[in-house]
């Protein structure tokens, strides 16, 4: 099976690479960019249309308000790239919003980050494949008419390409997002040239519409509250931008520079095409309404609800290129593609960030491991699953689940910024250096100002959004943050618990004399292997075990024994209810009361089979035994596994388990060097 | 919560026995014959109404041949009995049939009996929980108008009390059982008292309907081929006679004495009712249709889709004591109580039978042990899922669960009657006392004369029910025949695989030497006692082993260790991925390359805690590494649990599960004395 798919994927992503060549793959910035911009770019497919969406709530002549938003949107994108630049070069180790408040505020600003990150993870799988579906809908109708399905549709696939661990790679993200951004400007140009050169008229589809107005001569404060409103919704366009602060590793040197420039650079391609779609959609007189079937009037009459409002990016496309063109199907389906790689950033990002948390003990330990597949496959179908029950209660409708979207990345921009400050505070504490004291007040001041400014647009957000469904997403980092505190609170306890204590002589520790015991219940290969092994460890008394359950066999077994003079004195137990694991704890109760300074070693045989259904026909009672055994004082349990030939097949895909590439490699960059960085960092955090 | 619901339980079914006292608990006859009987007995509730519905397809005029159609259905019973009468004395181990057939006809047959008494085990629930929703809704008509769910609600109700293993007792089954017996037995009384002496003319409530014949005038073959058919319905009175076989051991002593009379006692109780409830039916003139929505005429006009058609038995009662008063809601309580009862029934028998079969390999052999909780459980809920997905299917229609019924029945008696057959064959062969060779003839005229009357019946069934459902039944009882093939064959494979070589001196067996390894993590109290046992066992070489997936955590470990002074040489595996799992299996395997006749011992630190979701925060890394190197040769894996505070709940939760009783005990007997007996009888097989 692997021979069969690694061709396509070979040809889709290039030669697979061995783990111990990841350290070679660092990310040149033409690279670089898409592969951290996929997020933010694709946020302009959505952004311009929510703006306009909310608007329309005040009736069309509300829309000359959305050059105003824009520059809002732009202001806000500047000083949110700006404050980034600044965690970019304070943090080369990558720590993201997550470490930076953690580090500066303290854990509970770290778990509240933690827990918004993670939320919004689920949201950006949710927004961009229900956004990515409605742009591949305006090109293939067939796609927007079955959209839940669709979307969902969507989520499996990435699941499975993200379960069985297909490598990114820089191409795989470069080519569509190039694409798209250059088919926007080229549309924005062209639309340009056709208007203000040519003097055309451009015409979106529903240039001719007319929106009822569902509150008629707005003003005061309700304006105000709606350009407010229709501001929060614009901010989607933000989402993502952070994604570069936590992959400065994966750069090329000088990293912290390229990184900071990449993220510059990501900034102005964002606001240009965020400005343009929004230039573009007002010159072609596209319409779009929150309740379209109601709202949006053709010819004197409401379109009704079969009518498919398209997003804004695809009208415009269509006023410029001519609906059905060429170049109108290539930006459509690149929109739709680059949705969906950044749905695939949260893929790589949720399982990251996980392996962080756990590393902090808010999540089960054995996810920090990296690479390892099993912790990588409970977050990403974690993910998955959250991601498409959202998607199915809101049906796929990006513009409600964007109501829900911006909460958490507002509140992880505000408290990694507040948290910026601090840590410029502290540093300036200590620096005597003029020079970098000035660099490091500047870099405080542009902190304080993103700080204040992201805090603001949070209030905003919430204030205007939370009965909209921003409730929702505060539920959810609730109970995030609720579950990861108890299981830091279990580990704390057990480690109180188990910790060693300082004086020497734990009686506990050191029993005197350490009695084995083998168990048999025939004489075959496992069992002489055991034996065999018991043997050679020399314990102070050895002896073989077996429980009578049929009196025949153990008769036979005795026989046995005696006939190929095994030199282990063999004990049997009786067991008139044919009970195997009772038997056998209380003859080891037995010993420890008697000797209650000895340690009883249990050796059991196993066979080693290849197959589930194969497991469940052997070594139950063993299983059991164990089971029982280990909550015995006093006991250590050894295992004598019996590699049966149906075996092989199990080893041949447990390897293959191990082989398996973890998603998200390519932005994270190599582990030694983050390592190298991270310790660093945190050295100089201790300064 | 144990506590709790002690109390009900111990005021309906008296105080549990402790498991050592269960060899007291023999059973007198007064107590057996409910204890076997209320599975044949309680079909008398079913078993005539089958044989008019099926007459009544040619009419209302075939209801005349009913009486012959008793007749032959009692001579059947007889036949059946005498046999089983035979088996009773000859295997007083309470061999059952699945034993006869498999000591005297070859594992083929026995394994075919078993799968057809494992069919047999699922219909019983299937038909005597339909059938017993049917008489309860006589009484309670919302019972009957939600049939299936009330149907599936009891086979829940069923299953979970025998998951809990709520301990059976004779009395819980004697009393429902003889207020059953002697309702009927009153009941037939009145009937005829009132008919015979006092001249009243009873009516059934469908006395005055009439019957639209779908074949009129039915003669030759078709009449013969439809009281054939009448017949076979009818022989459903004979399902569960075979119990008391099984259950020999359960009886006080002369054991094979009291079985024998019970059988005839409760031979004689089943026909009398059964020929006393259809004599009643053609007094009372009940009618009853296959179709009773078509073709059931009230007044001219069919009943329609909402006429609910009654059991005979309590159209009967209706008649007799009239509906609705104080005896008729009794009988019909009664009725529905020893119906569930032979439903639970089953619960015992499935579960024992798979421990035979897990016995003889062809099922897993944790099966084997009793009272094996787990085992018991597994079996249990088989049973209980494949009841319920035949009420759904069949929708609790008792009528046409029973086309499926009877066919495992027979296919059981046939093969264990040929078995007997050739029992005693082989007995004469070497018997040379003439009072017990004449014994033996006879006993064997009585078991060939059975084998070819049930033979005949099994032919019958077939060929008249095959269509109607039959069929079913076959493909179930194929299904299990080859499952359990597949499994033994399993077991011989591997039997052959690990068989031990006679000659001594396998090198596998015998490493020369032991290389101890410890794995750390971090230095508390669980590490420090891995440490000290495994100085204790005296290994080769003995050396601590961590992975370092963090360079300031293993430096710290480094560290500890040295402030520590503990004298075992640690020895850290570099892991640039922060993988665990394969840098110790290089190591392992790389030792086993050194030196390929050394042993490695891996001993691993174990938390064990109380609570399965604080499983999932432990021990994975651990987990998944046993798993890994139970496939790597020549390693012998060591738990050496840590038993923090919270496992005390997992170990009373353990200790609970191991005290628990396994159902069916009261109908087994104890296993003393069943091993015992059973030894004697393989013998005796052996001669």
């Amino acid at each position: 099976m692997s021979k069969l798919t690694d061709v396509p994927k070979r040809i889709l992503i290039g030669r697979a690479l061995r783990s111990d060549r990841l350290g070679e793959t660092l990310l040149p910035k033409r690279i670089a960019l898409p592969v951290f911009a996929s997020d933010p770019l694709s946020s302009v497919a959505y952004a311009p249309g929510e703006v306009l969406l909310v608007l329309s709530i005040a009736g069309v002549s509300a829309y000359h308000f959305s050059p105003w938003i824009a520059v809002a949107v732009v202001v806000l994108m500047f000083t949110v790239v700006a404050s980034y630049r600044q965690n970019v070069h304070a943090y080369p180790s990558g720590g993201g919003d997550y470490e930076v408040a953690n580090t500066n505020l303290g854990p509970r600003a770290g778990l509240t980050v933690a827990s918004a990150l993670l939320v919004d993870y689920v949201l950006t799988v949710a927004v961009s494949i229900s956004s990515g579906v409605e742009n591949l809908g305006s090109a293939i109708p067939f796609v927007v008419e079955h959209k839940v399905f669709s979307a969902i549709a969507v989520i499996v696939l990435l699941t499975v390409m993200n379960l069985r661990g297909v490598r990114e790679s820089g191409k795989l993200f470069a080519i569509p997002t190039y694409v798209f951004v250059a088919g926007v400007f080229i549309m924005i140009a062209w639309g340009a040239f056709q208007t203000l050169v040519l003097g055309d008229t451009m015409k979106a589809p529903t240039a001719d519409f007319e929106i009822k107005p569902e509150h008629q001569g707005l003003a005061g404060f309700a304006l105000v509250f709606l350009l407010l409103r229709a501001f929060s919704s614009g901010c989607a366009a933000l989402t993502g931008v952070e994604a570069i602060s936590n992959g400065v590793p994966a750069f090329r040197k000088p990293k912290s520079r390229n990184a900071a420039t990449t993220l510059a650079l990501m900034g102005g391609l964002a606001v240009t095409m965020f400005c343009g779609i929004i230039a573009l959609a007002m010159a072609s007189g596209v319409k779009m309404a929150e309740q379209p079937a109601t709202d949006l009037i053709r010819d004197g009459q409401a379109v009704g609800a079969d009518y498919v409002q398209n997003p804004v990016i695809s009208q415009v496309a269509a006023a410029v290129f001519g609906q059905g063109t060429f170049f109108f199907v290539v930006l459509a389906a690149a929109t739709a593609l680059v949705l969906f790689l950044a749905a695939n950033t949260a893929y790589n990002g949720f399982p990251l960030l996980g392996s962080i948390l756990a590393q902090d003990r808010y999540l089960p330990r054995q996810l920090h491991t990296r690479g390892d597949r099993l912790a990588f496959s409970n977050g990403i179908v974690l993910l998955a699953g959250a991601a498409m029950l959202l998607v199915g209660i809101y049906e796929a409708d990006s513009t409600k689940l964007i109501q829900l979207y911006i909460v958490g990345v507002f509140v992880s921009f505000t408290l990694s910024q507040t948290g910026m400050v601090r840590h410029w505070n502290r540093h300036l504490r200590t620096e005597r250096d003029p020079a970098v004291r000035r660099r490091m007040v500047r870099s405080r001041a542009i902190n304080a100002f993103g700080a204040t400014f992201t805090g603001l647009v949070l209030v905003v957000v919430l204030a205007t959004k939370f009965t909209h469904g921003a409730w929702v997403a505060l539920l959810g980092m609730v109970m995030f943050y609720g579950v990861m505190s108890a299981i830091r609170k279990h580990y704390d306890r057990v480690a109180a618990e188990i910790s060693a204590p300082d004086e020497p002589g734990d009686e506990t520790a050191r029993p005197s004399r350490v009695h084995s015991i083998v168990l048999v219940s025939k004489v075959h290969r496992p069992t002489l292997r055991a034996v065999g092994y018991a043997k050679l460890m020399r314990s102070d008394k050895l002896e073989a075990l077996s429980v009578n359950v049929d009196p025949a066999e153990t008769k036979a077994l005795r026989a046995e024994w005696e006939r190929r003079g095994i030199n282990v004195p063999l004990k049997i137990l009786d067991s008139p209810y044919r009970e195997i694991t009772r038997p056998v704890i209380e003859y080891v109760k037995s010993i420890r009361r008697e000797n209650p300074r000895d340690a009883v070693s249990v050796i059991i045989p196993e066979y080693v089979v290849g197959h589930w259904y194969e497991h469940l026909l052997h070594n139950q009672s063993a299983l059991r035994l164990k089971g029982r055994l280990l909550f015995t004082p006093g006991v250590m349990v050894t295992s004598v596994p019996y590699q049966l030939q149906s075996s092989e097949a199990a080893k041949r895909r447990a390897k293959k388990r191990s082989e398996w590439n973890a998603p998200g490699a390519v932005r994270r960059g190599p582990v030694d060097q983050r390592h190298h960085h991270k310790e660093r960092a945190q050295q100089g955090a201790k300064d």
